[in-house]
């Protein structure tokens, strides 16, 4: 694989995203990704999983200059892929902890909300689904899942202004579990991936499945419909303009 | 209009109710309050909305001593419309921001909790569902926004209890957003409802929708056979009592 | 009865469970107090319930060593008959206060979290759905009551640790509440009942259907289902051992 690594320690698989300075997201890391996840689940030596990034990002999201050159079709193609993730990742058989190395923007906080405790570092880094500000949607999904961690009101403030939270800023709303330094990140991520990976598996999984089936029920019964308005407002004049501004990654 | 006007600041409209002492609501203040509206949705000048009232008053809710000289049916086409106007406020394609300037109670919270953002003046104004303090039920939508906006258990503790909040109550369980002086009141509201205005509208639109839709269409199913049930509690022997010892509105 | 008494003070029903030393729970209790709470809601006298326990337990849940006698079928059936309890209680027709006067586990705390109100006492008593930790799942309608209680993040983290919290922490979390010292426990139990018992009874129920009952439908549509991969769980090799170890009942 090109961009997407996986080292099992004891049963703790880390699975490492590392694409560029900002590890922009694309339809092959997301093939990566998802190819890794799906082996993992079947691999009895995999007890849990750690998803962490490099360098001061975890993700930046989409790769848009890169999708700025795609037809239409392709871009719902990986979209759908996208989303897929998100969901297969959400209700995943094993138990998944998000190391967030550094800043989780907009398709990386997606990733981030749909695992199973968030671990984050302190000062510079961000995260945010901050895609208002450049006039794009959002997923139907990625809205249940911030619905469910924030609550209604403080995740439609976080949605409605885009707001870029620190680490600090996010535990206190409940985005993420912990704060950790750089240095103690993987540790402290591991100490929480071993306690999950304890657990009886058949019973996190059915327990986990109770927890979250009946939303990812409807996320896959609405999520094509929200992806095609999705892509009306991105090909739309104004947020096209706004794209096509944006010299970094997001 | 008689009870409703709106002014529009550089796209920023309010919408003022103002009906005698108390804002008391009937079947005219809400066809125009509906009208008001939906002429601003198709409006592209009106980039938001902020909602208010008139004096010590948001208002007091339903115009009691009114309906109670009404036949069956014609409350059952009131409150029809008073459901579907709540429903509407709450999926409004554009920022709506309430400046609840006085006592909210019974219909005017739930007016109050349909908009997007509430800012409350603090003091003695009171803001509250207590309907059951006069026997009386209440909708399928006004519950579900409550348990949107305060999680289950709290919204049972208000529903349960008719409790009166103060402003700074009401924050506190996040009923409101923000506490601010009647004299700043409008300025605050502006403030908040051009940060909103600023934003792209398809996007906000949309986000709008992901966030609330499927409430919505829960709400639209449900809202009928809630309004008949209430009618029933509303006309049963003991309500009716109460109902006309209430020598004021509410 | 058995194992279960109720007596009626100014109304207020006090159901008081007691078997044993732990107030374990088999088919008999759950028939007894099923049979209990549907003859007092047919009761015009019967104003408010309080369910409470004796001793050191509320309950400490399910009578493992008698169920590990049962024949599958036989486990099914009970489990049914529970579960029916649970969402019966859930949207019983009148108020219902859990006096937590001790531990309160398992089987035992999802009795308590269908209640509308839960005071139990400090010190030593501990409240716990802390089944993963003997390898075993749980069912649809406690999962969804605990995400309705503590929202989705804190029931997640309870579900999957499993862990035991004292009256303070339960209290934090959102799990009770109410703090009453054993000596107060049943006059703040009854000082809340009454409050809740003066309000209109049709406007209560109303409500409540209002604020429950379409969770209660989605569990009415999932809990069997739930149930036989509970037990298919339950029988498995590694839990079967666990459960076999607990010289305690749990």
């Amino acid at each position: 694989m090109q961009y997407v690594n996986s080292i099992n320690d004891q049963g703790i698989v880390t699975v490492r995203l590392s694409r560029g300075k900002v590890n922009a997201l694309n339809e092959t890391v997301i093939d990566e990704m998802a190819g890794c996840l799906k082996e993992l689940a079947g691999d009895a030596g995999a007890k849990a999983v750690i998803i962490t990034g490099t360098g001061k990002f975890f993700t930046f999201g989409f790769d848009i200059p890169e999708f700025l050159g795609y037809p239409k079709e392709s871009f719902i193609r990986y979209l759908t892929k996208f989303t897929d993730l998100c969901t297969y990742l959400f209700l995943y058989p094993k138990p998944v902890v998000a190391a967030l190395n550094g800043h989780t923007i907009a398709g990386g906080c997606m990733l981030a909300i749909a695992c199973d405790y968030r671990i984050m570092v302190p000062g510079k880094a961000k995260i945010s689904l901050n895609e208002i500000n450049f006039g794009s949607s959002l997923f139907w999904g990625s809205v249940a899942m911030m619905k469910l961690l924030l609550g209604q009101r403080t995740a439609e403030r976080a949605l409605y202004t885009g707001t870029m939270y620190s680490a600090e800023e996010a535990y206190r709303i409940g985005l993420i579990d912990q704060i950790s330094s750089e240095v103690d990140l993987e540790g402290e991520a591991k100490k929480i991936a071993s306690q999950y990976a304890e657990k009886d598996a058949a019973a996190f999984k059915s327990i986990k499945k109770l927890l979250r089936g009946t939303v990812a029920e409807e996320i896959m019964k609405r999520e094509r419909e929200a992806i095609l308005e999705f892509v009306d407002i991105w090909y739309s004049e104004s947020t096209w303009k706004n794209l096509q501004g944006k010299n970094i990654h997001s």
